[in-house]
């Protein structure tokens, strides 16, 4: 039985999100072996990934503040601009991921969806689901789509792959969970320890503890990641963060379903 | 009232067809230039782009032969590879397209068709009408999509623009022409003249005067252009094969819709 699990590769994880357009070649080329590893070890794993934007996409959002849509002429540049980046980080993943040897396969999500007043209107799930079907793994990015009220939406990564989750579900496709890989160990307490499990329960106490991300950012980092996680937690998918910069292959673990220290978020 | 012009860039045209993964620089910074000065002199151009693929794409599908589908799970890989190549020559193209200040947005086919047996079973194309909607061009390219039969099906961008203009026209978005900017004054006989007209009562003299491509190509050169053409002609609409390389601004003059030497495929 295959098991369906989405991967969030985070933007401070592939890009250094304190510098502009700027990528971390080795840790991308340690992650594409990670999983390239884990699918070879276990043929049942159906992969999707999406990966966040750090100072590619975040950069260039910022540059350009399209937070309210597009208001202006010249914003619809921005707009251009801003996906234009987006999807140049995505070639350079994609790249990577097909030197490791895993039959990956560029998505872009303002191809596939049209969202109407910052909800999806239409998102064409087809060629992913059919991808998947085929044992190649769909590779997405936070991306800006067009919004019919405000004229652009961004889509985080994690919204992505929430969304992407349901519709899955949605056609009885089982989702295992959704892995997301920054660069922390995990969701910490003001002390730096792993808070193991956060649920509908404790997010009031642990909440405190998200801090803001440094450097260029426009979707709420950790704060988002767990907000997307709770709102998948109450259909039964679990999701699990994890350092995925450390030596400890904790990706790979992940993916091979073996105990890895990090913070679980379910229902 | 809004002229919604398509325009093919060929592949041999923004590509050294004779050299792998070669583009054309001068060439496609020059197409910017004419297509940036025609939008700028007339407001009332509504522009779809999509380009060929030349040594880009076609190198790594003559590599990869795909032209019976996905036959082996070794091809997997060339399917993505092929989309990979392809997907990195519009980046390229974009960039210059936006460089040359032209709100120019990729939209990529195989994230919005999945086909059945080499027909086209869903082609979501929402995407692509709202970006016109909004006065940015959307740029498309020939690649390789998701076939539920075979496993992948080749879409040359002639056949992109030809499934586009039939989805506007059902959608009462009027379609003007199609332009084809090749590296060929419009198709040429023996003698090198220019064929002025084709249509279906001459096709039959002058077919033979289709040359095969020199160089990278899985999807067949002029015979194909003219065919596609055809196709499109019984609905309407007219196009236009001219020279993109030529000094003389022809693709900024046949956008505002000025006579230029070309081959002109209509009904």
């Amino acid at each position: 039985m295959k098991r369906t699990i989405l991967l969030k590769l985070g933007g401070s994880l592939i890009t250094d999100k304190e510098k502009p357009l700027k990528v971390k070649k080795n840790i991308i080329r340690n992650l594409a072996g990670e999983i390239k590893e884990a699918i070879g070890r276990n043929k049942n794993i159906s992969l999707v990934i999406a990966h966040g934007q750090g100072s590619y996409g975040h950069y260039e959002a910022m540059k350009h503040d399209l937070s309210k849509g597009i208001q202006k002429e010249s914003q619809k540049t921005g707009f251009c601009q801003i996906h234009q980046t987006a999807s140049a980080l995505n070639q350079i993943i994609v790249r990577e991921l097909l030197e490791a040897g895993i039959n990956a396969f560029s998505l872009s999500p303002s191809s596939m969806i049209v969202s109407r007043g910052g909800e999806t209107r239409d998102f064409f799930i087809d060629p992913l689901v059919k991808l998947l079907d085929s044992n190649i793994t769909p590779v997405l990015y936070g991306d800006i789509a067009y919004d019919e009220i405000s004229g652009a939406k961004i889509y985080s990564s994690e919204r992505l792959l929430r969304e992407i989750a349901l519709k899955l579900l949605e056609r009885k496709i089982p989702v295992t969970k959704i892995i997301h890989a920054g660069i922390t160990p995990g969701v910490t307490d003001d002390k730096g320890n792993i808070i193991p499990r956060i649920n509908k329960n404790n997010i009031g106490r642990v909440a405190k503890y998200f801090r803001p991300v440094k450097g260029y950012d426009v979707t709420g980092g950790i704060a988002h990641k767990v907000d997307e996680s709770l709102k998948l937690a109450s259909f039964g998918v679990e999701s699990l963060i994890i350092n995925g910069s450390s030596r400890g292959k904790l990706l790979k673990k992940a993916l091979l379903n073996e105990p890895v220290a990090g913070t679980v978020v379910r229902a």
